[in-house]
């Protein structure tokens, strides 16, 4: 156990940026640069920087930071922690953060609109320098009026259009085309879409991006007018509940495509419990390749979307408009199918 | 979608707290109280204040509440974002924070003491009112130093003795005594604990009490010369492999105690892969009776320390810190056995 040296305190008060960068030989700019791990930045120069700041244990007050217009810190809204999904993100987040100073701090927003707001509020308050939006609940036009504020990158959120904010995605179109195009290919054609319900009347941007690719793959394949979405309810116990009962319909069909893991291995749990063998009288594919879909015991088909590689990317998003990008940018990355026993 | 309305953001910079008091026709003081979800605010005063806020819609600025003393946000320090357990703490800590106007923002410590102690820093920074620390890995005489800073609960931390911050767990020795005493039960006595290669780890920490309970509970069956413990690695790759040549050994044991669902779940799915039953040829309790645990696909006996109950007794325990109460508080909340078939 580290023993607390008494004089760190006082000694951490004194050392300021100025005092790195006498230290250092640099100026106050470079320094700063360094810190933000900005592009450019020798070896020689991060070196040195680098062993100022350890040897003269330099802890910067992030409030002082934000009177000199960076704190350091970028504000991260979740919809929900409970998906499996968002680890992945955060470790994407994360990740990029590392080698640079600055961190993240994060909001859970429970897809309620109003706690959403707050928490962008707190966090522009908090003078963050930039925010990341996974999957906001929140309209176009309010993110907007945010963005004149504070740098955003939105994730999970299809808006290619938007001019003000960025947007970072997979392609969930095909995402679920992929999806109905591997049950296809397994020679199912009774093929249903487990969706989810809506939540304060609005529908979720990649829920209602998978249903179009669901219903485009199946009109390709001649069965657009037998194309159907069921809605799962948000919360328990009518979620199981709806599992229960999709699973007893005697017009059950062959193969299911379900929007996410989270409710992929819900369906795969109740399946087990009433003796619905999977794959052998119901296929399934999910969507997220969830740490979960990927236990032997759950062994769920899924569709990838790469969590991490889209956190990764925001974050390089956020941090270049953060840097001073004002022309918008919009990536959708490539999802691709991870086959396993709940669909061969 | 609701249209954003021009003429509010100008209306909003104009309502204050004095403005709400005003039209409320009571004090400042009495709407901060409301505000706070204080102890002792009347119905009535609540529904007065409540309704002049919504009317005028006011947002205060969490900058200005900090310069009046007040930020209503408290910082959650979590060690990880994977571990099953932490969703149920947020989910007690947010269901807490709801009725009050405080919200919650979370740093992700990694379990690295450097970052923990920078975000610990930042949140302290941005003046917010408390901090939770989940399984914080800071030694006791660092969060002492943090806590004549900011109210500070610790939570799965042990140190009864502190002073100046309060603590809040289930006991731990106890859980894992039921875990042990359980497979006792059902015949077995080889049994061995999996637990958590050290990280950093200090005797306070939920793993090391844990281990405590499970020797404690070995000797009074007799069998305290035989209580083996092995550690596995944090990180994988080489956590999986550990599992793999646990399972593979010669001497292995008839009944495992797995420290944490986490591990429990990865050794369940090895084991399907390796073809070793579940119980019939090991029989396995786990900690946390996290979702996963509780999926039919894994039914995996655990012990049940109600993290959504260990988040509420938390955040009720730093606001009344927060209120003004000084002297320590340390609770110790009691686990209980889920059975499930992979003790049976």
């Amino acid at each position: 156990m580290p023993i607390k040296e008494k004089s760190k305190p006082a000694k951490r008060d004194r050392v300021t940026i100025r005092t790195v960068a006498a230290h250092a030989g640099v100026s106050v700019a470079a320094v700063s640069k360094v810190m933000r791990n900005a592009y450019g930045v020798s070896e020689n120069l991060r070196a040195k920087v680098t062993g100022s700041i350890e040897e003269l244990g330099y802890r910067p007050s992030r409030t002082a930071r934000g009177l000199r217009g960076r704190t350091f810190t970028i504000g991260l809204l979740l919809v929900d922690i409970r998906n499996p999904f968002l680890p992945e993100v955060i470790d994407g987040v994360n990740g990029v953060l590392a080698p640079s100073h600055y961190q993240a701090m994060i909001g859970v927003g429970e897809g309620r609109m109003q706690l959403e707001t707050s928490l962008i509020e707190s966090m522009i308050d908090y003078k963050m320098d930039g925010l990341i939006l996974v999957a906001p609940r929140l309209p176009t036009e309010i993110i907007a009026e945010f963005a004149a504020q504070v740098p955003i990158v939105a994730v999970g959120y299809h808006d290619p259009k938007a001019k003000t904010f960025d947007t970072v995605n997979t392609d969930d179109q095909r995402g679920a085309e992929i999806a109905v195009e591997a049950l296809l290919k397994c020679g199912y054609r009774d093929i249903e879409m487990l969706s989810l319900g809506a939540r304060e009347g609005h529908k979720v941007s990649v829920v209602r991006q998978r249903e179009i690719g669901y219903r485009r793959a199946m009109l390709r394949a001649g069965l657009g007018s037998s194309a159907p979405i069921s809605h799962i309810p948000v919360h328990s116990p009518k979620r199981e509940e709806a599992m229960r009962v999709f699973l007893a319909r005697s017009d059950r069909p062959r193969g299911v495509f379900c929007w996410s893991d989270l409710d992929a291995i819900t369906l795969l749990s109740a399946a087990a419990e009433m003796g619905v063998r999977i794959p052998e009288d119901l296929a399934v594919v999910g969507y997220d390749n969830s740490t979960t879909a990927a236990l032997s015991l759950v062994n769920l088909a899924s569709i990838d979307q790469s969590g991490r590689e889209l956190g990764e990317a925001a974050t390089r998003t956020l941090l270049s408009r953060i840097e001073g990008r004002s022309d918008p940018e919009h990536l959708l990355l490539m999802p691709s199918l991870v086959n396993r026993k709940s669909l061969i």
